[in-house]
């Protein structure tokens, strides 16, 4: 029986008082690995050093011949540098679509081998029962998790006064996960909340704070830089105990950061935020003390996770930016272990942590030629090697997508007083290669009571439909999606989980939120009525059951037809961020309506 | 109502939430420090930056005039380095023979305003009750302790087979203390009993593992640069998950250890283990990453104290040894807060730790002018300025020495066959200037059927007896402390705290042990039935109630005493390290005769 586990998925390895007699010589080891370079992240050298294997764990390292028995696996590294499995300091796996077994697969094949995650995605959806299945699921596979209280899962924008998903997490299960051994912080909980003192939060922190464990941050746009308030804000925010921040964009952001004692977590969220190497420049021009860092990816978009793009991503990165290797590995490894509070367990190959080792050709290009997890290989020449089952998952899963009632073209038209030809209205402005929205004022016509788009100026119809059988929508408008025609829809959105649409018309905006229903949820295009591409996501409506592969296939597909209808976003999940959020974007679509987040109000569409 | 505890002493500082609305603006700081230099050691800069505190807590750094109200008290720090205070990765503060409350004062006076200790000493004696009353009186004090689970209060040295005293820990009371919220670790488990998987051991082990907090070692010794076999025993120590040692004395040794994970406390122990000067090179000349150090002093002797050494003594020597002054400043800060994975409440001057700041006059120096614990200042210009009331120390801690009869010279002769001359002794040797004790055979003469000192050769009596109300005496001889008349007794010896007496005669050697119980414990030198001069360590028998002064000068007394009896070694506690402990010296004295500690047996004195 295993004593104690604070890592999710560590499990698999063997008590620490069984490795013992390995170490004094009394048993053999089961593995031993030999002529490798280690590279050590503790003192920052490399030198040859053999390394023996017992349940899962590093028994030895050094000269270990001791330890070689009869029927003790030789492993051959001559010409391999070992560094630690790589340790990602902040990322959901469901903003990569696909099931856990299915991600573990795809990073452990980056040398991923343990990762930061709290789930928060199938938390807003299913609360505290989806947690439960995707812990279990993740102990299917070699992969292991620095598990946090999703309290996204409990928040949900409550700041903005929306209504939370009546099947999320409760203040109480946050609360009470806090207390989980296996349970080592919180995962960026949103700065407003904790600012203003909502009580859960403030329970939820003094909980964690009281275990000595970590609470990781979320202080997008919160730095002096921005704002005086914001400056203000990042202090109070700090005073809490919030300990990292993966949210930085600019070199000064993250030297402030540092220097008021924050874990800098240097994001490359491949396509979409890849802030390494502007954020090293903190290390290789300011000359920051390089503890101060860590990596991470936050969000892998299928495709890049399908073309090579993890964790081991950030090092290279961070190389070419004129980092060291072995610093680079540092922050990938020991730094992150350290901040977590888990060193004893992970982050370097040392004796009793968990054998997590990968296998590097070439540590400049950084090229993964082997990974061990828990003291097994899992991939072998770019190949994943273990057998996987695929997992069973049951019926509530599939069926998170609760409309009332279907609904009408009807529940899509922006009313405008009838006499007006014309109204001013708000609209949402997306400009091409940002994430951050806008407001513009415009002018539109109306017609039969009804605002009308401007499909010539691109100005489409956006809304929010509550899928927890509330009955909701909330309408507005938004420029800088480029669809000339139809509609398209997904029920993934970051804190809510709802779905959104976008569409030239309000007959194929329902008939879009509607197929999405009845499909379980997903992303679906249509134009004329007419379904042109389908890409389910029935689990959690956020995940597809299928492998990484097919996903890929299908999303070029939705994307291809997308692109037929003029969309002119860089991928398929652009309507993914336009929900209630924190951070830049100040207007944002919610199931009641346009919400500003500034007055923290739900405001008019039309003004005038 | 202070909501969670986990540093010993922080329930004098405000919640994090009291913070928030000065970090916002919304009210006033208490105290603004102004135009000092502020040395960060999250980034390793030195920079201008102004610190605004409330309720002991530091809100915000850097531009912090918004928080300045009619009622803040503004302290001018121009020209001044200001730094975090220091705190001490181990220490005990039994060994400097002064109540907790003097010996808060001793250090804070030092610029320590945190250190970690478990009150191990006190712990033999008294068990839990102990523990206690000390934390209960260090709440009193300006000091704060990361409080350790004292391991040794219960191990005693049990793996020699040795009795431990009736009223240490029991293995229920030393896993409860795992498990309380202001408990952050394990101090110094002996390496035997973790690598023989005492059940004790083990339990407490697991449950520190579980929870996440520290085990500091105890490696003295153990590493492959010793012996093959110590090496193994290392790594056996280490699989455990043991993350510390401050028993490193060798560069090799440190950078052995570091390389397989451990951090490296480097320590100070002023006259008698200064390490530092040695283990710096790890970083000067073998240039291995300094975050693997951190600085400790382990014993603080009153003389030293009193001379002006503390943690500040580590940081002017590691300077002077060419560390960089911010990494030595780190060593003492920063890298022990997060190796007791503490940084979100010490170690930094940052939104949110609790406001413990030093002003430096020279940071090249390190000259201390001003300490500021808690907020408050605590020592200005060498003095310290907090009025503490003198602690009530209770009936029970004062009658701790107890014979079970008084002892008669008979029980301190070692018997011979009667027809013999003479016969071959075993004799512990204790070279001058050396902790270490080792064996030499000797020839000494028979008398009336008992073993006879050989004072012209410096060969006298020692005897441990048994203060615990169990009776025992164990006799053996000693070579290298320089009595040529009299006696010489304490109640002080870290692992057993019985009593060791060393004399030329029986008669004044019963003399000592039976004045030393008739006050309760202490040190006293006697000849010729006749007290010389004597130390009160009235408080278990091991702490003088008196002020660190007053033991200064009546230590010096005895001291002079003893140097007139011929005494040869350097201060008053040679006889405090004959008793049993782990560690090199393979002879020790233990109230049931010579203890072999390789063998695990006691041995014959007599050879032949």
């Amino acid at each position: 029986m295993v004593m104690y586990v604070r890592i999710l998925g560590s499990e698999k390895v063997c008590n620490r008082v069984d490795l013992i007699d390995v170490a004094l010589g009394a048993k053999p080891a089961d593995v031993v690995i030999q002529s490798g370079s280690l590279v050590n992240v503790h003192t920052s050298e490399i030198y040859n050093a053999d390394i023996a294997i017992k349940g899962g764990r590093i028994v030895a390292v050094g000269d270990v011949a001791y330890t070689v028995g009869n029927k003790t696996k030789i492993i051959n590294a001559e010409g391999k540098y070992l560094i630690p499995g790589l340790i990602d300091a902040h990322l959901h796996f469901y903003h990569s679509y696909i099931g856990l077994t299915e991600f573990a697969k795809a990073i452990l094949l980056h040398g991923t081998t343990t990762y930061a995650d709290g789930f928060y995605g199938p938390a807003v959806v299913s609360g505290r029962k989806a947690i439960e299945f995707l812990r279990q699921e993740l102990l299917k596979t070699p992969l292991k998790c620095i598990f946090l209280v999703p309290v996204l899962g409990y928040s949900q924008c409550r700041e903005y006064s929306l209504s939370p998903t009546p099947t999320g997490l409760t203040a109480e299960e946050m609360v009470d996960m806090t207390r989980w051994d296996d349970c080592l912080g919180l995962e960026e909980p949103s700065p407003l909340p904790v600012i203003e003192k909502e009580h859960a939060h403030v329970k939820a922190y003094e909980s964690i704070l009281r275990s000595g464990k970590v609470i990781t941050g979320h202080a997008i746009d919160l730095w002096s830089g921005y704002s005086i308030t914001a400056g203000r804000q990042l202090t109070a925010y700090l005073v809490m105990g919030s300990l990292t921040d993966h949210e930085c964009v600019s070199v000064e952001e993250a030297v402030e950061k540092a220097r008021l004692g924050m874990r800098i977590l240097a994001r490359m969220g491949p396509g979409w935020a890849e802030n390494i190497p502007e954020l090293v420049k903190a290390i290789t021009k300011r000359h920051i003390d390089p503890r101060c860092f860590a990596f991470c990816t936050d969000a892998l978009p299928p495709d890049a996770l399908a073309a090579g793009v993890a964790m081991d991503e950030c090092i290279r990165v961070a190389i070419r930016e004129g980092i060291e290797p072995i610093q680079a590995v540092q922050m990938a490894t020991l730094n992150v272990a350290e901040l977590f509070r888990v060193d004893e367990e992970i982050g370097s190959i040392t004796p009793g942590r968990i054998a997590d080792i990968l296998f590097i050709t070439d540590l400049q290009k950084f090229k993964i030629s082997m990974v061990m997890a828990n003291g097994e290989i899992v991939v072998n020449d770019g190949k994943f090697v273990v057998k996987m089952d695929k997992p069973k998952y049951p019926e509530w899963m599939y069926k998170t997508v609760q409309l009332k009632r279907p609904v009408k073209p009807e529940d899509f038209e922006i009313k405008a007083p009838k006499e007006k030809k014309e109204v001013l209205v708000r609209v949402m402005y997306y400009p091409t290669n940002s994430i951050i929205i806008t407001e513009k004022r415009m002018v539109l016509s109306v017609k039969d009571g009804y605002v009308k788009p401007n499909i010539e100026e691109d100005v489409i119809k956006v809304a929010m439909v509550d899928r927890f059988g509330r009955g909701n929508v909330g309408n507005a408008f938004i420029q800088g999606l480029g669809l000339r025609k139809g509609a398209f829809g997904t029920t993934v959105n970051a804190t809510q989980q709802n779905i959104i649409v976008a569409g030239t018309n309000s007959y194929d905006m329902a008939f879009v939120v509607n197929k999405l229903a009845e499909i379980g949820g997903g992303m679906l295009v249509a134009a004329d009525g007419k379904e042109l591409a389908v890409l389910e996501l029935p689990l959690f409506g956020l995940l597809s059951d299928q492998s990484l592969e097919i996903f890929v296939h299908k999303n070029r597909r939705l994307f291809q037809e997308l692109l037929k209808l003029g969309w002119k976003r860089p991928s398929t999940n652009a309507l993914d961020w336009l929900g209630p959020a924190s951070g830049t974007t100040r207007f944002r679509i919610s199931d009641l309506g346009l919400l500003d987040t500034e007055s923290r109000r739900i405001v008019d569409v039309v003004l005038q």
